[in-house]
């Protein structure tokens, strides 16, 4: 019996969708059977008929659920989802296991089986094709260096005219993981003048390989999985003062710095926002409801300081560019199912290196021993 | 006495102002005294207290209009305004003599000085530091392929991740003149594959020396200052019918053909409208009330056909880079009084090439010969 991937439709606010009519393609020659709920793809421009056309059957929310043998999504599904699924199926997305422990709970409690990408062991390099982090921070970084410019007042670029010349606009990017290097790629094409920081020192070299300025403080840490590691609260203040002098030599400033499952570091503190030049633009890419990189941000929200600068909390930015966005995420989708699929079927391979820390719940168990260990189970 | 210039506060929806601080201050250093309606700047991200820190006086708008020599502004003031004036006061803006005739006339029968940089002869060079038309269709260039690359659901640029490849954007942008070229050059900046069409064969160097292909149809056209000729119904079906083919095979579709006066050329028929697939972008920036080069297009208006193309009616680009477009605005007045600066007082020298095509009023008099022949004045 054929294996069948069933997509659900996100709900309101994610345009993304969980496979791209090629990548759909791909795994029905590969022997897959795939059902897509109808308007799924809606919101990123990929309509049901071209999924039919690739080889999916357009099925009602209940049908894709209930013959599923893999579901994939982006975010959690509703609980309703949940409800109508059996023991023994399996759930791939971005499952926020981390953060939210209780739908954890539940999958086990169901067995469900889920794959949380949030877990993927992202410095194996086996595991590299499989990185919706990755993938994803790439398309927001490049999103939010592209709205940072449409929203700013001025030019990027150097104008030259005949009324006379224009000068760059000088961007600060602070945080180079994927997202800020992309940050900074995107101002740099639009002819900005780039500066980027970083608390991690070998980040360097990726920031002057794109042509952009490389800042540092006095403060600096490296910690696991290429995350920077939580500074002390003495270093957090030398770090903040640091950069308030870099940040008000900047017209835009984009903050890019999240560790999954904490409260991103305050970066511009209230001092920098509130002594900010009138059309300074600030883009929070780290903008939660547990906070964000910069003081006063809200997610999805614009807020107007009473000096006239602006705070863009821009929270959401892969679900901003959902074709290319989700584009990537299928291929990551792919990508996992093809190194789960043995001859036919899929295996879970609970002592595999990647397999092992994606799986969240495997048959009524906690399998990831990033989970176990946040959940404090031995 | 010296010679007073007056910046009035714009209409709602008008984001730009007619003078820049820096403007200001090299105003000031020549002698002007400088009026500044209250909050004139605001939505430029110019702030009253960076007016007077550049010498000007910050007043009420009353204020502003009687103690002017000139008044300075984007576009028509109210008629409150209008009637407060006294004859010998000097208007100068985008005053739309050509499309409101009868607010010249009453401009006239106030004997106020009119000056329209709708009326530049534009290809006397002395006139281009002037040149308020170009300006801010360079300025509209830019943000049209910024607003493209924002709006539309794809990367522009090619990338290349761990978890594949993402091709370019397509982008075809309707229309060379200076809009257009700043458009193509945005686009290029950020990494899409761009042609350029025209119907001015001269235009194909200027095309191809930013990196696009340049396409033409059978049909082409030179017109007078620089501006196509008017074509045939017969060459209109022709063009059309050539483009439509260019069309289909591009994802996003700029359009910037604006002929001052008339109905925009309808490039994209509702043909290509309708067959266009799920996801293309149209940006119109050409839409007016006029109609628009892309069918079915809406000043200020997304509408999304029912195939899920989108046509963006992007009639006021300019107004939404106010601060860089404000600036040129500046420079563009500043070299006007310049040039009609005598020895402290401005001297209208109706005989002057640029000076007396400039002047849609003076006096009481008509005096542009354009606007003499449009009006049906001997």
């Amino acid at each position: 019996m054929a294996i069948t991937i069933s997509v659900l439709k996100e709900a309101t606010g994610e345009n993304r969708v969980a496979l791209s009519p090629d990548v759909v393609r791909k795994l029905v020659k590969n022997d897959y059977q795939v059902l897509i709920e109808q308007g799924a793809g809606e919101r990123s421009f990929y309509r049901d008929a071209v999924y039919t056309d690739a080889g999916a059957k357009v099925v009602d929310r209940s049908e894709a659920i209930t013959q599923a043998t893999v579901i994939a999504t982006i975010a959690q599904p509703d609980d309703a989802a949940i409800d109508q699924m059996k023991a023994g199926q399996t759930l791939i997305g971005l499952l926020a296991p981390l953060t939210d422990t209780e739908f954890v709970k539940k999958l086990a409690a169901k067995k469900i089986n889920a794959l949380a990408f949030e877990l993927l062991p992202r410095t194996v390099s086996r595991a590299q094709t499989m990185d919706v982090l990755s993938s994803q921070a790439s398309v927001a970084g490049y999103k939010v260096g592209l709205m940072a410019a449409d929203h700013f007042s001025r030019y990027f670029p150097m104008m030259i005219t005949a009324a006379g010349t224009a000068k760059p606009a000088k961007v600060l990017v602070l945080g180079t993981g994927v997202a800020g290097l992309q940050a900074i790629g995107t101002a740099k094409r639009l002819g900005a003048m780039v500066s980027g920081y970083d608390i991690r020192p070998a980040s360097r070299g990726e920031v002057e390989s794109l042509g952009a300025t490389f800042l540092t403080t006095s403060v600096s840490a490296t910690g696991e999985g290429g995350y920077a590691r939580q500074l002390t609260e003495e270093e957090t203040a030398q770090q903040q003062a640091e950069l308030e002098g870099f940040i008000a030599q900047n017209n835009v400033i984009i903050t890019t710095a999240q560790v999954p499952g904490r409260r991103p570091p305050l970066l511009v503190t209230q001092k920098s926002v509130d002594e900010a030049k009138t059309g300074t633009l600030f883009m929070d890419l780290a903008a939660s409801d547990l906070g964000g990189n910069v003081a006063g941000s809200k997610p999805g929200e614009t807020v107007t300081t009473p000096n006239g600068a602006e705070i863009v909390g821009a929270g959401d930015m892969a679900s901003q560019l959902p074709a290319s966005a989700s584009d990537m995420y299928a291929k990551n989708v792919q990508a996992v199912l093809n190194d789960l699929n043995k001859d036919g079927k899929l295996v879970f391979d609970i002592d595999d290196e990647v397999v092992g820390e994606l799986l969240a719940t495997y048959d009524g168990e906690i399998i990831s021993n990033r989970l176990r260990s946040v959940m404090e189970l031995p």
